[in-house]
């Protein structure tokens, strides 16, 4: 409201949450994984839309850098803007430059945040901003925000990847026939999504059980079959042996062979060797360890249109008696969509639904709403 | 190319098949059921589409006779025009009149289809048209028709009802806990979905085995929780007995017990009783039998965002060993289209993919293609 009673001699300009809702519709089209969900508007003093992005994964333009860009590609000033974001911008030189740093070049006169960033290395950047005589507010929206990346924030909490778990499946939720084939369940398309992810993640996990039966390889292949620039760590969860010919070893060092049964052992491993996004691949074991755990943070179901009866159920015992106690989920919309067709497939995308009893926004500042 | 010969003076006039095309893009429109899915189209001597209609199922008006009354909403005349209609038109009183008369009282003076009514009752209405003088023509996108209409078709040879599987299962495709609750694995929209079904089907069936445990009612309902207008016959089947105090029996005598374990012979009986279009419901043993039957014309699934991990899978042993032998279905768009969000969940709606070794087209004309 302050923004809009300071709008005098304009058309009445929209009160800091309504551009915030803004952002944070767009940072739903951004991919989930190492990085949160996280989108950007770049205001006027007339209250005008200057300019705006998004954070497309890990790897990329944070999404207030994003906007500048759009802004400077479009020949768009930005001199005593306001830029809206849904995470604090980050005050560090990761992979991508410090956007405190960018946002004082562009010469931004405001910034309005949602939540902070809540990694050590990454914070600070109000404080630089402030530094640089810009006027800083955070905790617009924060509800939302804290709502859009509830998994992600999680994950960064308790110190381990993000989860994501890969599901190819039958319309009956079989994951193989009764004699043990299962190449392929899914179509090409949806194989090619599936490497498409592996190429973007730091750590693809199967479980040793898998590894005996199907000597998957784990790479990240093109769709002409050539490797990916990028290659996720293999890892291989289970006191199973990896035999010394097996695939998945490759010959480029990007193996690991975590040798437990517990999800939140392997996961912090992984988190030691640097994995902040691991797909979970299967087989059913483990997709039953990390479901019973709790430990996963976005689902991705490749349903193939047909009907097999018996063989193996994707999902096996997660201790579930009664309906009354089933895993809920959400569909998620961020990336791709929550559903889609995908070839002969159907995609689904989906996050863990929020425990009723959780109240996640209760600890976060709610100012500005 | 007959009719965009004789099209001197105008723009170039679409060939019939062009409009045969339009037609089955309206049919597609229409739900599955007792009846086929039909499109048609009026179009002028200039070419231009004057009307158009399709058929909304059993009960309502043919997709001729649908065109026709929209033609007189909008005050127009269809003298002298050709109607495109994707099923021969009727020649006989059902619940809707004759076609046949219908056509002749608009004055139209050429009626195209692409393939024959396969009733003996219903058939010659392509002989009254022309007999009142109407130049006919059939076959024109017989293949494309007799495909839409491919499972539909088999019934009627079949003599039986053309059938809809009902599932109702989670992400992992249980259609019970463990301990046997099942109610509700679905959201309110999908129930209210599923009832809206039973308001328009002949018959609805189930397995005595699901009348011990479940003791359903089988009604249709409305959203308020009143009986709808009309019932479907409550069909039970299974040699287990159905309690005299059973909520299925009901008080209004459309109930029947089909003493019998074979899919084929309870549809016969159903059949003989006049039933069309049989809706299955569970629970998972007569699931299995028509599925292993190939007695399963189309598949209604509303799968839920949530997992169990145990508890009954929607779909047991069809004798299907290897991934290769996989029963294959495909998306069908019909009704309210393949994949939607109805409520918390999700609605699929397949059809079985034709057999790789069927021909059903050889058997038609193919001409005007």
């Amino acid at each position: 409201m302050r923004r809009g009673a300071a709008s005098a001699g304009h058309s009445k300009v929209p009160a800091d949450g309504a551009f915030m809702d803004q952002a944070l519709g767009l940072a739903i089209h951004g991919v989930r994984g190492a990085n949160p969900l996280v989108g950007a508007v770049a205001v006027g003093r007339d209250g005008k839309v200057l300019a705006s992005g998004w954070h497309r994964g890990a790897g990329t333009a944070h999404a207030e850098a994003d906007a500048i860009a759009n802004a400077a590609r479009g020949g768009i000033d930005l001199t005593g803007a306001t830029m809206y974001v849904t995470l604090e911008p980050c005050n560090h030189t990761g992979r991508t430059g410090p956007c405190a740093q960018a946002l004082i070049a562009a010469g931004v006169s405001r910034v309005v945040y949602a939540i902070d960033d809540p990694h050590d290395a990454a914070s600070g950047g109000a404080g630089t901003l402030r530094a640089a005589g810009i006027d800083v507010i955070g905790g617009v929206r924060a509800g939302e925000a804290t709502e859009l990346n509830r998994q992600w924030l999680g994950a960064v909490a308790a110190r381990r990847p993000f989860v994501t778990l890969h599901l190819a499946q039958t319309l009956d939720s079989r994951i193989a026939a009764e004699d043990g084939t299962s190449q392929w369940i899914t179509c090409p398309e949806s194989l090619a999504d599936n490497h498409a992810i592996r190429a973007r993640i730091d750590a693809i996990l199967v479980g040793s059980q898998t590894v005996a039966v199907d000597n998957p390889r784990l790479t990240a292949r093109t769709e002409d079959g050539q490797l990916a620039d990028h290659q996720p760590l293999r890892a291989v969860m289970g006191l199973r042996e990896v035999p010394d010919d097996a695939a998945v070893r490759g010959d480029d060092g990007r193996f690991v062979h975590l040798r437990t049964q517990d999800p939140a052992a392997a996961l912090s491993r992984l988190f030691d060797q640097g994995v902040r996004h691991v797909m979970v691949e299967g087989g059913a074991r483990i997709i039953a360890a990390f479901l019973s755990a709790n430990l996963v943070d976005e689902l991705i179901v490749y349903q193939a249109p047909t009907i097999l009866g018996s063989g193996k159920n994707a999902v096996t015992d997660l201790g579930v008696r009664t309906l009354a106690d089933a895993q809920r989920w959400t569909w998620d919309e961020s990336g791709g969509g929550a559903v889609r067709r995908l070839g002969c497939d159907l995609r689904l995308h989906l996050a863990p639904a929020a425990h009723p009893d959780a109240a996640p926004h209760d600890a976060l500042p709610q100012e500005g709403l």
